[in-house]
């Protein structure tokens, strides 16, 4: 299908009670594809428009016979109980207290000796089967004799009779008298031969679906309910729901060691991505993408042999589908689509290789909570649009989409009117640099222990949504989504591999609380990482530090790179010795911040060493410092929220800590509200105004020359070079 | 001497100056003792009054003779350089680099390769000799070969050539050409024999002495001053300043194990107090008990042969004589006296047993940085008293005292006047509850790594002297040190000894950061520790957890007792679990807070469980939570800087997880501001003015009987039962 200025390249929801409202639509947004929702259904008269028809496809849910014919199959989720203190010598543990009763059952099918485990958490020792067991009729396990005053935890094996996904659509949007879709799970064998038999049913009865979108492929990342139907625990990234027996043993096989449910538990953390992976847990993750990855091309080479494109939904069941790791590739998919909450969500998609297409769902989805009387979808869509452009204009995703139900949005005109003038600037937009690598000021690098694999989802624990905790290291990431620099992510395992990698990157930032995965917690006191990353800082790299940088406590230092950064954290360990250096400074970095900056959370208790220059302190609490170590320099920040003077603050600290102030102003705008990208390839560049307001600017072009500029609110000017 | 209410129990400073105006001060204050200080001298024509003489007397300074024909013995230090970068194979490390150069000499008389130690930090590897040399012309260390970006530090033993405290009374109040004393070392051999000669004949020439004021015994707490004469570091505790070859063979023979220079070193953290103490150098420490408490001993014994009373000043080099432990009992001597702070450093002073008297010693100290023209020295003096003075209602001093140059406080008679005001009341006050217990509404346990050897100085880093950091937590020390509980401090090492001692507990606190000596960080996955704690708490007891308590990541908490205390920190590790426990309620403990509670510094990311019950949370950050734990209460506290609130706070934080709500009102004021103290035995009880404006309240006595009362600012009034 082909595309121009004023049609392509955009899709939207239908359902059978707006079919010529979506004709209707589908003109005045020059959309090209159409898509169905949980809960909607595609309408037999849409069947022959000009457009690309998409169909959801759930792999694992929605055959509710199957599923009850086969309980066996039924996905698994592991789950670990509160802890439970002994006060008597028989302590008695409810496993389902403060769980959803109608999404989980207890699986007591397989071993229990084998599959749960009862853990002292007082001293950790794993209590023999025998010194427990689990008595069905109550629902308890029984420890006796337990330890008084220890406490202990049961670890067990529950199937999802809901799932999650359907459950929560299901609660939020009201859904009465459904009926609740049982997950099953297409890694088992009579499940796995009959999906791909469902597959083909489903693709042969499908004449006008263009494009399967896989909702996702097999397992659902954690998500659970507690017994008033409220969220419980969810992890985005969790692979506890991505267990069982069958799946386990043959992951024993392969690692070449003993499963034990302490793997997946992780002592109640769930291996969540602010834990610092344990090996077992990598290799465990490892083995789920190559499995995954097996199955999914399977299905995807189905879809291929009916000549249908396979899309993913970068979502929901997408454990194992990590779209950065090598195993992606292999699967062959079409597509990827996935919901842009912001920069960084939209670079999880736009980022992705070896697919021939991505598309961002946009928000807000055509839902109650937001299409309501009163609701202003209109100022949600202008955020979420304006928000995503300083990304797609980094790195473009190739199509832009809604999803929900069009009747809605139908009810608001300007909404319609909108999301029409967002449609044609993206295709103008994509136009512009769609082939080319956009010109990247300086090569940046995000070091922790995750790497590629947590590109963009840094600090992230649900798809986009704000933490007291995270939002101020978060906010780096979301600049840096939007920002003119080649941005890496690399892991502490990536530099033990290969130390060269180093040379290719100008600033290494680390940010994050201390001995969390995102900072890197013990990796600190590897010498061959603390050596690497010393010597690129010491020959001439930049270092940039947030938050609690190379923190873990070790041979006198919290901070591991403190004679680095010239800050150290006063954890009552040094309150003996004096500290003179409070003296603050106006430097490079700060030039363009006009009050107070705002460093979110901050950091309390942050000292400067003697030689480090303070640019920020606050009642005696370091916030912002820099250092010179060697040819390199450093700059330390005890937080940094999402904005457009913050972003401009890290830009100029990357600028500064790669020691090349002289260039700053190289395809620039002297008011930070104002971004400037230039295309070389395509001879093209853009001036864009991230505000709701007009703006005026200097726009400094790449040889240095520049003029005077007048924007109006959200405007983009595109330019030739 | 005799004693009544208007003559005694009063010391003051003299100087060669203030002859007449000395006599006369003695009669307006009823004075009955006199001393001299550091840089003046005792008047020839007071020898007869009607006063006891004290006459301060430094063992180990004022004697640079001997000092000179003795090198080999003067006092050492330990000393742990900056850490140094090597950027090249050979690395220089200049040792005396920021210390003051005239204070300490590297001694190299000692075998270096055995008593010093380079150590790589940045993987804890000590550098064997040869490896590094010591360069004596440049004063450097050279690490040849080094490994490129490791850091190292040495550790290296150097004299005292100029006493500290002689240093600091001479930078302080600007002495010119004052001969630098250098610190010799009593327990050394020859200097311990001279030292005692030198004692005996002070002695025989100083017939009109009655006290000798000993400024203290051996060795200094570690102070040390950087190149520009600055406080460089100090701790009021710290034993680097103890050490010698001599003194480090002897600690080998007794210890069994062969000394390293890492253990007064630890790190660079010099073992400060807030360190989790290790094993060696508690080892140490008690054997640097043992052998000063033998040594001062035999000066106290000598003292007496000459029919003189021996006083201790508490401070300076006081290192090795804690007055809370058993050896210090064994010493004999007739008093202690030290300076008064606040109510915790009274109460430093006037717990001590085994002595016939202590005296306090109160600020301001008559020096020029207060006592100047537009100083206010009454208002420092009033605060010092009212502080001080709820401290001595519970275990008084027996004397009180001015130290300082007499001439400057003369001309400030407002000043005069208010200091005879005070020593009235003191008198009065020590008349009515000499030789009684105060009654004790709750028997109160402070448990950390130290228990009795740091009681009332808990949080402290020097004497009395405020920090960001600690106080927040100092804060609730100093309540107590005027509040009508019995106050214990136990250590973990006392409950492993005997858990009975929890027994004739009513309240545990446990009280700072996480991993400090304060909380006791890994001494909570103890069990014997935890369930020792657990159960005396399930059985019935409080338990009250300050800033950080009971913290130390293991097994899938932070706070090890948070199922008992109700409250978890987020770490980011549990940011996947939905948290909706944030209402707050009412609550007898916060019952008489009548505006913004006052945290100090608080802490961040604090959360509820769901069973506990939120008195007070900011932003979604617990401050204040109580708990149940079987027949037990808990209260966690973020922070509570000292104030008369904030102390009401605490009372009640003590009743209320005692369990013990209904006998609030016994020898109670309904103004949080005042204070009631009873001594049964002695048959009075007083109500206490603790502000500088006049207060109305309701009196409650022992009996539930109540009456109204309006007191003066200040006022004291006191009461027949």
């Amino acid at each position: 299908m082909e595309s121009n200025l004023s049609f392509g390249r955009v899709t939207i929801p239908t359902d059978v009670d707006v079919v010529n409202e979506t004709k209707e639509i589908l003109k005045r947004w020059g959309a090209d594809a159409i898509r169905d929702c949980d809960g909607t259904d595609f309408p037999e008269e849409l069947r022959n428009v000009n457009a690309k028809v998409y169909s959801t496809y759930y792999t694992t849910r929605k055959d509710n016979e199957w599923a009850k014919a086969n309980m066996d199959e039924v996905q698994q989720m592991y789950i670990m109980t509160d802890f439970h203190n002994a006060s008597e010598e028989t302590l008695r543990i409810h496993l389902m207290d403060h769980l959803y009763p109608d999404m989980l059952a207890v699986n007591t099918r397989d071993d229990i000796s084998r599959w749960w485990e009862v853990i002292d958490r007082t001293t950790g020792e794993v209590i023999p089967y025998g010194t427990w067991s689990y008595d069905e009729e109550s629902g308890d396990v029984v420890i006796s004799p337990a330890r008084l005053y220890h406490d202990y935890t049961v670890s067990f094996l529950t199937y999802i009779m809901w799932d999650p996904v359907h459950m929560y659509n299901a609660v939020t949007n009201g859904w009465k008298d459904v009926e609740k879709q049982i997950t099953f799970d297409v890694r088992q064998p009579k499940t796995r031969a009959y999906s791909m038999q469902r597959l083909r049913r489903y693709l042969e009865s499908s004449p006008h679906v263009d494009v399967i979108r896989y909702t996702t492929f097999f397992h659902q990342f954690t998500l659970i309910f507690d017994e008033l139907a409220r969220e419980k625990y969810v992890d985005w990234y969790g692979y506890s729901a991505s267990v069982s027996p069958y799946i386990l043993e043959q992951f024993e096989r392969e690692a070449g060691y003993r499963f034990r449910p302490e793997f997946i538990i992780d002592q109640g953390y769930m291996n969540n991505t602010y834990r610092i992976p344990s090996k077992e847990f990598q290799d465990f993750q490892k083995f789920q993408r190559r499995e995954v990855a097996k199955l999914a091309k399977e299905m995807v080479d189905i879809t291929h042999e009916y000549g249908k494109e396979a899309m993913m939904f970068l979502g929901d069941h997408w454990i194992g589908m990590e779209p950065f790791m090598d195993e992606f590739r292999t699967i062959g998919l079409d597509a990827v689509v996935g919901s842009v909450g912001n920069g960084s969500t939209l670079r999880l998609i736009s980022d992705i290789k070896g697919v021939d297409y991505t598309e961002g769902r946009f928000l807000p989805y055509f839902f109650p909570d937001v299409f309501h009387e009163g609701g202003d979808p209109v100022k949600e869509a202008k955020y979420n649009w304006v928000t995503a452009r300083r990304a797609i204009l980094r790195s473009p995703i190739d199509r832009i989409g809604y999803g929900g139900y069009l009747k809605l949005a139908l009810e608001f005109p300007e909404f319609i009117d909108y999301v029409e003038t967002v449609c044609n600037e993206f295709r103008i937009l994509y136009e512009n640099i769609r082939g080319t690598t956009p010109y990247c000021v300086k090569r940046v690098a995000v070091l922790n222990c995750w790497g590629k694999m947590r590109a963009w989802g840094n600090h992230m624990v649900h798809h986009a949504i704000y933490h007291k905790q995270n939002y101020s290291y978060a906010g780096i990431i979301e600049s840096l989504s939007g920002a003119p620099f080649d941005v890496k992510f690399i892991s502490f395992d990536d530099i033990r591999e290969n130390p060269d990698i180093l040379k290719d990157i100008d600033v290494i930032l680390n940010i994050g609380d201390a001995d969390t995965a995102y900072t890197g917690g013990e990796n600190w006191i590897d010498e061959q990482i603390v050596t690497a990353v010393k010597r690129f800082i010491y020959e001439g790299g930049g270092f940039i530090g947030v938050g609690e940088p190379t923190a873990h406590q070790w041979q006198g230092r919290f901070f591991q790179l403190a004679g680095v950064m010239g800050v150290e954290k006063e954890n009552g360990m040094t309150l003996n010795r004096d500290k003179y250096n409070w003296e603050e400074y106006a430097h490079f970095i700060t030039a363009d911040c006009k009050d107070e900056i705002d460093f979110g959370e901050g950091k309390k208790s942050i000292y400067a060493l003697d030689k480090a220059t303070i640019l920020c302190q606050r009642e005696k609490e370091v916030q912002l410092a820099v250092n010179t170590f060697g040819m390199g320099r450093s700059v330390y920040i005890s937080g940094l929220p999402y904005s457009f003077e913050n972003s401009r603050l890290l830009y100029r600290a990357v600028i500064w800590s790669a020691s090349d102030e002289e260039n700053l102003e190289r395809w620039f705008s002297s008011n930070y509200n104002v971004e400037v990208h230039a295309y070389v390839a395509n001879g093209k560049y853009c001036v864009v105004n991230n505000t709701y307001e007009e703006q005026d600017t200097i726009v400094y072009k790449g040889d240095g020359s520049s003029f005077p500029l007048h924007l109006e609110a959200n405007e983009i000017i595109w330019y030739e070079i």
